[in-house]
This record gives C-alpha cells, sequence and structure tokens, in this order.
C-alpha cells in the first residue's frame, strides 16, 4: 500500500504540474460503451453483470471510453485543449500472471481537442517527467514511437483491404512479443502475403524520419503523419526528453481506436510486458457520439512499472517505513492524561503521534516505541499541578528535559514554527527543530 | 474532483497523524462475506453478479468485512493494536437520493486487537481531528455515542428474547428519523411490549453517565458497558474532544454486528443524514473465521458531509481555483523552443507550468494566461544566440527582466533555492521568491 500510494502520488504530482486535471469516472458502464469501439481484446476481459433493472453494465477495464463519453456531454463548455488526467481503479478477468492482474491502477494522461503534435509531445514529456523523478533513466526504460498512421498507409499501398486492416494491425501489435515462425504463422492467417509482409517489415526497419521519408516519399504522407513525427521529435527535443524516447515504427498498438502515433513504454532489458501505452485516438469521440475532435493520450499501469522499480531498486526505503514521528510514554501514575494532551496536541499540529494503549512499565513503552520507529520519544510525569515532560532522540540516543508540559505546548512548539509552519509533509521538520532547539549536538 | 481530492487528503492526512496505516482491499469480494453478518439492510443493496468461473462476487457496499478477512489471515503476524484505516470506493444499489449515491467514497478507520475503550476513544478523537481541520465546529456537528450493550441489556431485562433481538434493534435505529406514530407501529410489528418499549424510552432519556447509573443500577452494568462509557468520556476530554461529544442512547447503529459503544455523527441542524457511523464490533472477526479479539471503528462518507461543507462554506476557495502556477508565451518566431526549455526545467523543479499550443499573438496568450489562473508570466524572446525572458505578476501587473534563458536557469532559480528545496506542495513559494527577487515591490 505504501509502495502503491507513493506510484500514484507521484503520478498526480506530475501530472498537475504538466497542467493536467483530474477526472473520475464511475466504477461501471454500459457494458455497450466498451464493445462499441476497443476491439476484441478488452470485450474477452470484461466483468460484466446485469443489474435489477435488467441493464447490461460491466466494471471499467480502461477508463479512455468513460473519458470519452464525459467529454462529449460537456464539450461545448470546455475550454480546449482539455488536458485531463485520472488514476482509475480497473478489472480485467484474465489469468494472472507477472505483470497482469485482474485489478489494477493505470494512469491516465491525455489531451482532447487539439490535432497538434504538441499533445502528443506534451503528453509523451509528462510520462518522461515521471520516470525521471523516480528515479528510471533512459538507460532503464525508453518510450519506444511508432505511427498507426503511416503503418495503415503502407499496409494500404501494399494492398490489405479495409476489411481486414483490424486483423493485420492486431497481428502485427503481437509481432515483438512472439518468434518470427509464430508470426509469420499469425499474418499468415489473418489474410497477409507474403509481398504485404515484405512491405511492411521494411517499413518496420526504419529507425528515424530520415529512413521513413527515404522509403515513403511525400506520395505515401497520408495525412502529413512523416510530418507529425518530424514535428513531435523536434519538440520532444526542445522538453529534453528526447534521450528517453526511439522511432520504432513496430510499435501499432493492441486497442482497435489509435488513428496516428502510437507509442509503448518498454524496459531497455525487454523482458517485461509494456510499462505504458498511449497514442492518437482521433475518432473515439466521434464514434461514442460526439464532435470529430483529436484526441490522445497515455496509460501506464502500476503492475509492471511496480516490478520494474523494485528490480531496479528504485523504491525509497522512506516509502517502505512506518511513517510514526514521535511517541509518548507515561512514566508514572497518573501521567497518561498529560499523554492524551500531548498526544493530540501534536497530532493537531500534523504530526504523527504514538502512544501505548496500555499502562505498563517505561521499558516496554521504550519497546513499543523502537518497534513504531518513531524518531523522538517523550516521556510525561504528573508532578504536583502538571506534567514534566523529558526528550529523547532515538537516532542518537541523546536526552534532556522540555520543561512543564504548559511551557512545551505553549512557548516550545511556537518558537520553533510549529504553530505557524508545520503541515504535513514538512511535518519531519518539527523533530529536526525540537532537536536543533532541546538537544543541540 | 477538486473538493473530493480536498477530502480525501485530509482524511489520509489525519489518519497518518494518529498513527493509522493505510490498506485497501479488491473493489469486489465473494457474496458471501456481505450476508453473512452485516445483516439484510447491505444485503438488499448488493451489486452483485456470477462471473466466468461461476463465483457468486459483489462489489464491496462496505470494507468492514474485507478488512475482518484480511486481518484474519494474518493475525498472528500483525502486531497489535492493528490501527488501520482505509479510503475505499463503494456501491449500493439504492435509489439515489440527497445525501445517498450508487457510488461514493467511504474514510474508515479501525482499531483491532484491543479491548480497551482507548481504542474506541483513539478513533473518536481522529474523526474529531478532521473536522476541526476541515472547519467544522462543535456547534455544527456533533458525534452522538450510544451503546449498543446497554441498549441490548435494557432489551434483556424487559423480557426481549434473543431471536427477536435484531429486529428490535433495527426498529430503535430507525427511531431518531421516523415520526413517534410510526415508530410506534413498526416497534409493535418488531413484537415489543409497552412495557419494553417503556423500559427502554426511559433508558434512552439518559443524557450522562451517572443518569444511566442510577437508573440501571450496577446489577445490569454486563460486561462493565457502563464503566466503558465513563471510561471513554474521561479519555475524550483529555484528548480535547468532548467539546464535539454528547451521549445519546437513541443511537444503536443499524449494521447487525455491533457490540459496544457506536456512535454516528450528526449535524446539529439534523437537516441531514448521519456523516459518519460506527462502534465496536467485537464478534466479526470470529463470525469470519478469525480469533476472538475485540475490533472498533467508524465509516465516514463522502456525500453527507460535502454536501454539509458546501452548506457551511467550508471549502477554501484555494480548493476550487484551477492550480496553474506560471504560464509561458512566446513573443516573437523562433521563441517556442525556449517556452518548451523552460516548462521542462520549471516543471521539473515541482511547478506547475502551462503554455499555448497555438503560435499566436502574445495578447491571445496573455488571455489564455488569464483563464489559466497563473500568478506567473514568463515572457520568452529568441534573440541572436539565445533567448530573452520577462517576468510578470499577475497579481499586481508588475513585469521586469529576467535576463537569458541560461541566466534564468542556472543562476536565479539556484539562488532562490528551487533546486534544492522546492517540491510540490511548497511549489507556490517559487512563484513568491522569484517575485521577491526580481519584482521588489
Amino acid at each position: 500500500m505504501r509502495v502503491r500510494n507513493w506510484i500514484t502520488d507521484v503520478w498526480r504530482r506530475v501530472s498537475l504540474r504538466n497542467g493536467f486535471e483530474e477526472y473520475d469516472a464511475p466504477i461501471f458502464e454500459y457494458l455497450d460503451l466498451f464493445t462499441i469501439k476497443s476491439g476484441q481484446e478488452i470485450a474477452e476481459q470484461l466483468f460484466s453483470f446485469t443489474d435489477r433493472g435488467g441493464r447490461q453494465l460491466a466494471i471499467r477495464p480502461e477508463i479512455t471510453p468513460s473519458l470519452a463519453r464525459m467529454v462529449n456531454e460537456k464539450i461545448n463548455a470546455l475550454p480546449r485543449p482539455i488536458k485531463w488526467f485520472s488514476i482509475p481503479r480497473l478489472c480485467r478477468a484474465e489469468n494472472p500472471q507477472r505483470g497482469r492482474l485482474r485489478e489494477f491502477f493505470q494512469w491516465n494522461v491525455d489531451v482532447i481537442g487539439s490535432d497538434d503534435v504538441q499533445a502528443d509531445a506534451e503528453c509523451i514529456f509528462a510520462a518522461v517527467d515521471f520516470l525521471r523523478e523516480v528515479g528510471l533513466t533512459p538507460n532503464d526504460v525508453q518510450v519506444r514511437i511508432g505511427s498507426r498512421a503511416l503503418t495503415v498507409s503502407v499496409l494500404n499501398a501494399a494492398g490489405v483491404r479495409q476489411v481486414d486492416m483490424d486483423a493485420a494491425l492486431a497481428v502485427l501489435d503481437k509481432r515483438p512479443r512472439v518468434s518470427e515462425d509464430e508470426f509469420a504463422r499469425l499474418a499468415k492467417a489473418a489474410g497477409l502475403a507474403e509481398d504485404q509482409l515484405a512491405a511492411v517489415t521494411r517499413f518496420q526497419a526504419c529507425a528515424s524520419v530520415e529512413d521513413i521519408r527515404k522509403l515513403l516519399g511525400d506520395a505515401q504522407d497520408v495525412g502529413g503523419a512523416i510530418e507529425s513525427l518530424a514535428g513531435l521529435w523536434r519538440y520532444l527535443q526542445a522538453l529534453g526528453a528526447a534521450d528517453y524516447c526511439t522511432l520504432d515504427m513496430r510499435i501499432v498498438r493492441g486497442l482497435a481506436y489509435y488513428t496516428g502515433i502510437v507509442y509503448e513504454i518498454l524496459d531497455t532489458g525487454e523482458t517485461l510486458r509494456a510499462i505504458a501505452g498511449g497514442g492518437r485516438y482521433d475518432n473515439l469521440l466521434q464514434v461514442l457520439g460526439g464532435p470529430n475532435v483529436g484526441a490522445t493520450g497515455f496509460g501506464m499501469g502500476d503492475v509492471v512499472l511496480g516490478i520494474l522499480l523494485e528490480e531496479k531498486g528504485r523504491i525509497p526505503e522512506t516509502v517502505r517505513k512506518r511513517s510514526l514521528e514521535v511517541f509518548i510514554i507515561d512514566v508514572n501514575e497518573g501521567g497518561f492524561e498529560g499523554v492524551l494532551r500531548l498526544a493530540a496536541k501534536l497530532r493537531s499540529l500534523g504530526l504523527c503521534a504514538g502512544y501505548s494503549y496500555k499502562r505498563q512499565s517505561m521499558g516496554r513503552q521504550l519497546k513499543e516505541a523502537g518497534r513504531s520507529g518513531a524518531d523522538c520519544v517523550l516521556f510525561v510525569a504528573k508532578m504536583e499541578n502538571t506534567f514534566a515532560v523529558e526528550i529523547k532522540n532515538m537516532r542518537i540516543g541523546a536526552q534532556a528535559s522540555a520543561g512543564s508540559l504548559e511551557q512545551f505546548v505553549n512557548k516550545t512548539l511556537a518558537e520553533i514554527g510549529a504553530e505557524t509552519e508545520v503541515r504535513f509533509p514538512q511535518a519531519g521538520r518539527i523533530v529536526d527543530a525540537l532537536f536543533r532547539k532541546l538537544l543541540p549536538e
């Protein structure tokens, strides 16, 4: 849970600083929404059910259809480009295996209402911004960028009919993950002739925009797809993200709704499934009853990402540590009232403070403090008219008096700025400030 | 979404500082888990379905059964008391109405493995700590505390048989929300005789521990339930939470699994449903196949709470505001590369930075900046060998040169400590520091 929260917190933080706003959608939708346009792969993986009203529903296996449905409803009220993100819980009825679970979380980042390749560049930059933040380097992962538009154009020119296109793309999507023999068998089954296969293989060998220009020429640049790739590359360079990116024309993506630039984020060791996948899906809103507006975005799941972060040792120790900052101990009969008063005060200032439910010896309470991982222990003793407080730095063992409870609460905490300055994310600072104030080394 | 995130962020923050650790459970469970012990009210509100393997499943309508199931599995490995919280998405198939939606979020705070009433006090304190943090006062809301144990004891003494107990409690739970006539009708239907009703009504009129002691005496204090109430009250006073709490023996809670102290948080105007409800459920883990350990906790939904916060005007303006901090504008041909370089740099420092996808006039870009709500605008001009940067404070309109892009990025940002100090929650400070540095008023 701590690791999942760390990942989702960074997802949210990176999204916001890239100017995306968060949305959410219901956990289930009408079944139709998912089967209309996402293709067979998704339809086979649905947890679907019928409610008491006889409605056919399904737990969401992805959130893009919900996004399109919701944006369609408000399309005229929303200033464009619409830059939205979400971190939905998704369910897919597939066999659990390494990198795939039946239930998972997925970061979704989308720009709707812009045909400009800048939108694609900004989505990819957000992904790279995240990868950098969690310490994954260009040596660990690469965004492999292809073009569904150019792939379709090449297949078209090679004589693949429109009705066979989805099957051909589905086979090409599987190509990097199966043997060449298996791929040849699948391609044949999908009706791809040998010369068609050769044409697409030549295209997939292109490693740069120049290669593609040389192979296809301007005649085959349908809708400016080569120019889009070239522009995307320029923007990624200006954004300082190009070191994380590689052109790879084998990338076509499995979902049926993609139309333009497509990409997957893969570990460079290629031992794992894709960490993320995305691209342009210009027709989805229209198919779902909306206007003809451009859209692009990606999804990044938490499962494969979590495996990679674990393997590379990039999960910070502080994430795994239990986050108690102060443990409060009563040292004599009647001290417990002071423990409760101090705990309430420190918590209201944003400090994670704990104490033992058991009125037991100081030694046992200290052991509980140790197990809690607290940096700081406060000892409370009942005196005649007040409580006396002592402070102990559990990291170095030093201990000193902190005066009376009233002094500590009304004077010391105020002097270190705890009353005004400290809120949760900076809470650790109070402890350090307390040590500086009361336990100078 | 912004309001929901604000509420869930405060829930999480308050839970952590009170020493609770977060957990989550699957969005669906075996149907049985919910029907075994939660009672009829929950069973009627389930979204249930059968998966391909023929398993009877249900989307979770509450998370406590999942908590009990999970803790049971690891009970011997977990140091007690087990202090856990969760913020699950829940679904109930009921008619949407004011304060009730089919899908909602609920803060769950539980202590398992302690029979001590301190655990109940700590849960209630966490709720009060939250109410204070969001600005709800004791005049707005009260935790109304009853005792399922004492209510059962009174019903027992009045001759209500064990088999009729659940029905009697269900009727008493409805009492505060229906007319006295309607209640009399329901009580009769549940088999409560007039003298039994009179006995329980006398008990429900008690407003303090002393009243209860006087009415029931020690003989009827089954399992020390009066002592528990008295202890709870002392702890709540030491924690400074008693001003948010009222004893109210009419509170019995609807769910079948409660056993001891129970409570609801209600708006003092009593125009809304309960904001939260909870109590002790000592038998649930055992019923679900685990050991006999004490457990207590509460759930607080986001729907009624959201209505109350809205009505009382307690949702901060900053929560509703779109959170863009810097908007970057190109002022001449070629300046856009500098815009992208600056955006990437500022975002990596944690600032929410945006720019226009359209290469359009400065005036139009400024308008977009205004719509974005950015506090700060940076203007970027392409010069011969570099980019020149100007800064504008959108709050007061002042504007000044910020030197070259290299100077700004390598020198100015470092001088204000942006490189080392600033991360997301403090990001707003960079803007202010920039103004102090470059635009002294």
